[in-house]
C-alpha cells in the first residue's frame, strides 16, 4: 500500500474468501468483519458474489452484519467533465438494512409470489437522525424525504412520520416530502433544486444511480456506509465490472473519492483536501481520462496523474 | 363537446361523483365504469381522490375494477421544444394491477410495518404479451424488462421468467433485462438506447415520470390503459394539479395526445395524424406555449392554436 498524501494510516488487509466461512454463511470472512468492527473504519473494494451457489450477497451480508444503517452518497457535478448537467450538488442518504431488501419472499400458491417490504420505526428514525445530523454538520439547508406514501401508506407512511419527528428537532433545516416519481422527474429537469435526500432502501438504490448518471456515471460517485457503534465503511457505488476486470481500464475516481470521505470521517481534512483537489484538477485538465469518460487512459496512468497532482 | 377533426364519435359523459357510490366503494360511479365496459374505450380526465376520508383512490379503483392491466406511456422528444435531450423515443409499459400497489399492508408489532408486493404469473404474462405485441405492431425492435431480481429474486424473478417465456415467441424482437438502478442511470445518460420497456407497477410509475422529465414534463406525456376484454382507457399521466385548477393555465397537450392514442386504437388514423401534427406544429412554432413550458399562453389560446392547425 503506497501513501502519497502523507496520511498516517496503518492498513489491515482482508480479502473476500474463496470458501464460504460458516460463521458468516458467506464468502466474507469473519476476520474481515471483526477488523471493521474493531477499527470502526474501512475502505472496501467492489465485491462480486459468486453466483449460482445460493449464498448470501456479500454486500447485503456486510450491511446486515455491521448494521450499516445509512448509505451516504454525495453527487456533485465535476467542473471540467461536461455532462448535460452542471449544477448537481446533492447527497442521497439511503436506509440500508430493511425495506424491499428484507430478503423475505415466498410463493403463496403456484404462480403467486410475494415479497415483504419491512419498515421499522427504529431504522427509520436512525437514518433520519443521520440525515439531519449530516445536513447540519455539512452546512446543508434542506432535507427531502422521498417516499410513495400515497400508495404505501403504512410503510412509507411510518418512514415519513419518523422523518417528521426528527425534523422537529432541526428547525434550522428545511424539511420537505417528495413522492418518488415526482422526485425522479425533478431530478432530470432541475437537479439543482435538491440538497440532502433521505429515503428507504430501494428508492435510494434507484435514485443514487440516477444521480450518478447526471454527473457522468458510477466511475465518479463515492459512498460511505455509517454503521452501529460509529462504523464508517467507505466504498465506491459501482460494482466489480467483471467485463473490464484485470484490464487496467477501470476508473478509480469513485474509490479515491470514497477514500476521501473516509479521511474526512477520520478528521484528516488537510490530506482529504489535497487528494480531492488533485482528483478534481486531473479531471478538469482532461489530459488523462479513463474510457468510461470517453478517454483513453489506463487506470494506472490516470492514477499516476492524480498522484502527481498531490 | 366540439369536434374539429371530424371524428365520428358520440360521447357519453360521466362525472366523478361527490358522494361515495356503495357499489364501487369510491367516488367513481357505477355508471361510469359500466360505460367504459360497454364502449370498451374512453378518455379520462385527471381525478383527485378527496383526501382524509379513507376512501379508495379513484385511479386505483379504476385500474382494479376495469382490469386495466397494461399502462402504455410513449415518451418522445418534441422537435421544437428543447430540453437537455433530443433523442428520446421510447415507450414504457407498466403492469398496472399488482406489485407494490396491492394495498396489502399491516403493522406486525408496534413500530414494525410491512407491505406486500405481489407478483403473479398471470398478470406478468399478460403485460409481457402486451409489450411484445405492441413492439411488433408498432415496428419497434427491442423490449427491455426492468427489474431488481438480484434482490427480489422470487417476485421480480417470476416477472422476468414470464417475460422470457413471451420473448421466445417473438424471435424478431430483441429481448434484454436491465436492473432498475442501472436503467435509470442509462436513461439519464443515453435515453436513445431504449425502445420498449416493460416492468412491474412501481418501477413503471417511477420510470415513466423520469422519462417525462427528459422531454419536458408531465404536460406532454399521454398514456393509455389496456384492460380486460380489449378496453382502452386513455388518460394524461399527470394528476389534477389543484394549484392551477380553474385558472386556464394547464397544458392540455398530454390529454390531447392521449386522445390521439385513443383514436389510433379506434383506427381513426387519419384524424389521429391530423391532430397529432397540429400539436407538433403548434409546439414547434413556439408562439403559443403554456407556463409549464416557459410560455405565457392560456390553456384556451394554446388549444385554439392547435385547432387552427387542424
Ligand atoms: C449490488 C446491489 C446488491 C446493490 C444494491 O442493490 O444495493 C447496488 O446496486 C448498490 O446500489 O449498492
Ligand atoms: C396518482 C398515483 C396514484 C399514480 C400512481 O402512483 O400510479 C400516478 O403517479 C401515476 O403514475 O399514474
Amino acid at each position: 500500500v503506497f501513501n502519497v498524501a502523507g496520511v498516517p494510516i496503518e492498513w489491515e488487509e482482508h480479502y473476500v474468501g474463496t470458501e464460504v466461512d460458516p460463521r458468516t454463511e458467506s464468502f466474507l470472512t469473519w476476520e474481515s468483519l471483526e477488523s471493521v468492527r474493531r477499527n470502526k473504519v474501512g475502505l472496501k473494494g467492489p465485491m462480486a458474489t459468486p453466483i449460482g451457489k445460493g449464498h448470501r450477497s456479500l454486500n447485503l451480508t456486510l450491511r446486515k452484519e455491521l448494521g450499516l444503517y445509512a448509505n451516504v452518497r454525495p453527487c456533485n457535478s465535476l467542473p471540467g467533465y461536461k455532462t448535460r448537467y452542471d449544477d448537481v450538488n446533492l447527497v442521497t442518504i439511503r436506509e440500508n438494512t430493511e425495506g424491499e431488501y428484507s430478503g423475505l419472499e415466498h410463493q403463496v400458491v403456484r404462480g403467486v409470489v410475494e415479497s415483504l417490504k419491512i419498515i421499522t420505526r427504529q431504522a427509520s428514525l436512525r437514518v433520519a437522525e443521520y440525515a439531519f445530523h449530516y445536513a447540519k454538520a455539512n452546512g446543508r439547508e434542506r432535507v427531502s424525504a422521498i417516499h410513495k406514501a400515497n400508495i404505501m401508506r403504512k410503510t412509507d407512511g411510518l418512514f415519513l412520520k419518523c422523518c417528521r419527528e426528527v425534523a422537529e428537532k432541526y428547525p434550522e433545516i428545511t424539511y420537505e416530502e417528495v413522492i418518488i416519481d415526482n422526485c425522479c422527474m425533478t431530478l432530470v429537469k432541475n437537479p439543482g433544486t435538491f440538497d440532502v435526500l433521505v429515503m428507504p432502501n430501494l428508492y435510494g438504490d434507484i435514485i443514487s444511480d440516477l444521480c450518478a448518471g447526471l454527473i457522468g456515471g458510477l466511475g465518479l460517485t463515492p459512498s460511505c456506509n455509517i454503521g452501529e457503534g460509529g462504523i464508517c465503511l467507505a466504498e465506491a457505488v459501482h460494482g466489480s465490472a467483471p467485463d473490464i476486470s484485470g484490464k487496467n481500464l477501470a476508473n478509480p475516481t469513485a474509490l479515491m473519492l470514497s477514500a476521501v470521505m473516509m479521511l474526512r470521517h477520520l478528521q484528516f481534512n488537510d490530506q482529504a483536501d489535497r487528494i480531492h483537489n488533485a482528483i478534481l484538477q486531473t479531471i478538469a485538465e482532461g489530459k488523462y481520462r479513463t474510457a468510461d469518460l470517453g478517454g483513453k487512459s489506463s487506470t494506472s496512468d490516470y492514477t499516476k496523474a492524480v498522484c502527481d497532482h498531490i
